[in-house]
């Protein structure tokens, strides 16, 4: 549901309704879209208040049918939205493979893979900087230095570069060197973080957390997207369950669900899912025939040596391989992979 | 682990170990192979045991590394298992899909459906004779004489079909009628059924659990292999999560997690996972790109007069254009839709 | 939601309605109560149908609040419903303990725990007989040889037995010794058991599903109730979750959810859902604290050299310990154990 | 698995095995007790390495059954860890309630509510000051004027205050103002976060994540306490699963499970597990029974006029009637609460 206020509603008036509608245990969201705003209402609970609401001073409609999440819905925008990562555009034709080792370790590393996945195919390049670790003795990430490297490995290849920001502090930083910026599993629901990348200009890739519904990962993205950025895309990478002979369970149906409910590109990180390499190409087929508009994978140019999420790795030949199913399977459901 | 008894060992003896085990509370599963006894074990718990075991009389050796199916393994049998449904074939090359509506409802519409399918590609009709129902006021089924017009689509169309038995008292006259036997999901622990159908000769379908680990199909599995019977197809159809989004979560990670672990073919049935057929051919799609062996469907001539399962069931139309891109899947994938 | 249907409403107009929703995917209930039709319906979805099906011949009335189990709703009966087990009333102000081994294994082992249980104030004697196990080396529980001990430990305690019932053909077979009927939780949707129970006159005992949601809890239950047995007390036993730390999630909140829904007495299993015995005590203690009108307890004289179950069976001298917590915060919470 | 390291050992042979384990894709957690190294091995994975790390430089013992926990874990300690909350001892026989508001309104209102729950039998007042939340409408906490309300509430009750903390930058500010650090079930693997209230002197309630494993939660702990702050209280309040009927499913098994593995007290929030005023004293109740050593509930002087949560919770004369019960229920289990 969604209530839909009048132009130039106080914000007094706003106040009241927001108030009224969390009194009552209702969570919401509200969009400013063009000089109107709208509040959704996430909770079912919430639609109790309908009739009260419908009466109060600044309210213009209240749409019952309408999903919480305005922006980010095909309701609001019919057509699906090209995201531009530099001169690559995820959300067309193209189904557009990121590919880079977990973290970027040394010069020569980044350097060897960026150049390996780019002749497979691969159009974005990925790597990690920031890593949040558990021990002190943890290879840490490269941080400020790892984005100097990840920037010299674009600019040898011609790829841009997607990278985790984890912390608000380094939004700007990030932002500077990065052509995307990438919000993890973790911190989909961290609203000081959704809110320092909606602010900036850099496009975001927005990972589903692990224990996320599809409706918050839309409200996740609703939340950059009232910050000011609408330039977010949606990435699949499984989701906590009773079954343990995964890392974590793939949820596939997100694409063709999310792809229905949001103008936004949908992507798949088959890595993180399977969390074993054996695996992963088959889960990134199964996303690109289910309509993903990209893949996320790690490749290591040496898994084995690897300093983070070696066993999950694709080597440099196992990705290659990998890219010739899914350039057939692309062909298969009308896409193209180059 | 498995704990391999000598050969000519004794029923007391083989008893006395399974009871050392249960007091523990391990859980096992004998499958007699050839004229040797295998114990798997499934707890770890029961591992702790393994020291005592090994010197009680009957015990010929034990083997930690070995999952406690054997017949059912990859181990037991390197190459993958052809399963006849009469003259299909499924597990080779080609991925077989197996279409049809959820209930047969009269002659003529289990006919129209399978001539329709059978054009569009179907190698196998299903469709439900026996039904759970609850209500006494809901469609029952047609029973026996379901049977008989699914036995007359055959012979009109030439597919082989398959059915569900729900009750042991059935399965005679199943088995009589159909050309392959499906366990639902709701019976995949019915071991009193397993064991029945175990015990006759046709092929059978046997449906993940919809809170069953992987683990536990293979248990089933080798559950029916014990009984005498092998030709058993795995069906994947979606799990039970926190996710509401699609009726349950296809776990398409269970396709090469299977297909890694077993001989035995795979498939998939998107249309009980997704629970609404415009996500189906989007999940059908993924699963013959993970390397399903193949496709489940519910398909009708008037879904929306369907007498059970219509929101889910493709349009003939629907069908035909869904196989349109399996086709191209499947050989994306290098495997073949007839 | 319920739609009452008018007195006298035919067949064919109730077979109507029935199919209406169920074309549309809605699943529903009918239950009779007194010679008055109602069809509760299960989904959301079947809620649009409203408008339509309130203008059917037959329909008298469309109760949208109302839930989906009309006879086993506080709704329907506003008190508490008592269910006498012989002479022994489930659902007052005593909290009623159920304990004995998990498999009936000889006269000597079900007589020494029934009087040990007893005297420790257990008031129902729980014991297996007929038992669904995965090896035809496993012990197989006594069958009805199981029955007949049970019985002389009713005759030599006074307490009234209940025991396990897992094929329709041995309903009347148990019926015929054991005062309540228990359906377990892989059994909890086997429409065709609970009908066969909802057709005699036994108290049964209705263990939830591993993976089932409270609202299907109670639509078992309304289904024993609409075949004629409203003596239906249902159990708490543990759901499957992501944790593996106990066997399953001891959901106690279900415990004042489904008395806040239901008339029906609810009582908890903490065997079950830790398998564990040391963490029994705790969960019991916890069940009685959060309202449950029983305690079902497995408890063996030498757990070590049970036939099943033993890890989680209480010892007969930590089974008295834990009754003395048992009825010291079932005074706290006004209630009594004898 | 735990990797004891030799006394003195270089920081680079540390790395080294630390590496080894990362490589491998094992995760871990270094923990100084004293002058020695302790390297917990999480995934059983890192296990298959032991032999390969026994044999490196500075491997000083492995003790393949330790937790990979050790200094909040019982084998440490075996005796109950008391955590001071200045002069409120949390984790001895007394059971400790600590209640309050959501958020913190106001003046009148913290004072209000701190007296009350004073009066029925608090020990600590909770209410929150720094709120994260999802609209820029949304009440945002009081912020640093918040922290002055409940240090003002505090020196009129008397009773010590515990408050969130949600960011880095906040934790100076907050250490000085509450007597106890909140770290939320969101920032449970915020290892940023952690650090740094491992780093100041104040104890720390940290509660469980919506979809973290015991383990998990142990592993935080001891991520905490590896900081140099072992003052850390451990808090269940409800995991996510498949089921609607409340919130969160409220793990009590938690309870006696945790107790078993640490030293650290354990308390229970019933308020967010239920997400429903109504069913939290049968929660709390649960809790107490099952052995918690306190429990945190939400109360507030007008629930329906509450800036948020309103609908969880409990008003004063329902949390006077709950102390009530608690207080019957930790007799009956041999605790008392004042």
């Amino acid at each position: 549901m969604i209530v839909v206020l009048e132009k130039g509603v106080s914000l007094k008036d706003k106040a009241s309704i927001v108030r009224l509608i969390e009194q009552h245990g209702g969570r919401l969201l509200v969009s400013e879209l063009g000089d109107t705003t709208h509040i959704g209402l996430v909770d079912t609970v919430a639609q109790a208040l309908a009739d009260r609401i419908r009466v109060m001073p600044g309210v213009a409609a209240i749409r019952s049918e309408a999903p919480p999440y305005p922006q980010v819905s095909r309701e609001y925008r019919e057509t699906r939205s090209l995201v531009d990562v530099r001169d690559v555009a995820v959300g067309g034709s193209e189904v557009v493979v990121m590919a880079g080792p977990c973290s970027v370790e040394s010069a020569t590393q980044i350097a060897t893979v960026a150049e390996a996945v780019a002749d497979a195919g691969a159009r974005i390049l990925r790597g990690g900087a920031f890593k949040p670790r558990t021990s002190p003795y943890s290879f840490q990430g490269l941080g400020e230095e790892g984005l100097y490297l990840l920037a010299a490995a674009r600019d040898q290849t011609g790829l841009p570069v997607v990278t985790e920001v984890v912390a608000t502090e380094d939004v700007a930083l990030v932002a500077t060197h990065a052509d995307m910026l990438q919000i993890g599993a973790r911190n989909m629901q961290n609203f000081r973080l959704l809110s320092e990348v909606g602010a900036q200009p850099k496009p975001v890739l927005l990972k589903r957390g692990i224990s996320s519904s599809i409706e918050e990962v839309l409200l996740a993205a609703e939340y950059v997207a009232s910050a000011g950025n609408t330039h977010v895309i949606l990435c699949e990478r499984g989701i906590r369950t009773f079954e343990t002979a995964t890392r974590n369970t793939f949820d596939v149906s997100a694409v063709p669900v999310l792809k229905r409910e949001t103008h936004l590109p949908v992507i798949v990180d088959p890595s993180h899912a399977a969390g074993d390499r054996e695996l992963v190409p088959a889960l990134a087929a199964a996303g690109v025939a289910a309509g993903a508009d990209g893949v996320l994978v790690e490749v290591h140019n040496d898994p084995d040596s690897a300093l983070s999420d070696g066993p999950q790795s694709l080597t440099l030949p196992g990705f290659t391989e990998m890219m010739g199913t899914l350039k057939a399977v692309a062909d298969a459901v009308g896409r193209r992979i180059r």
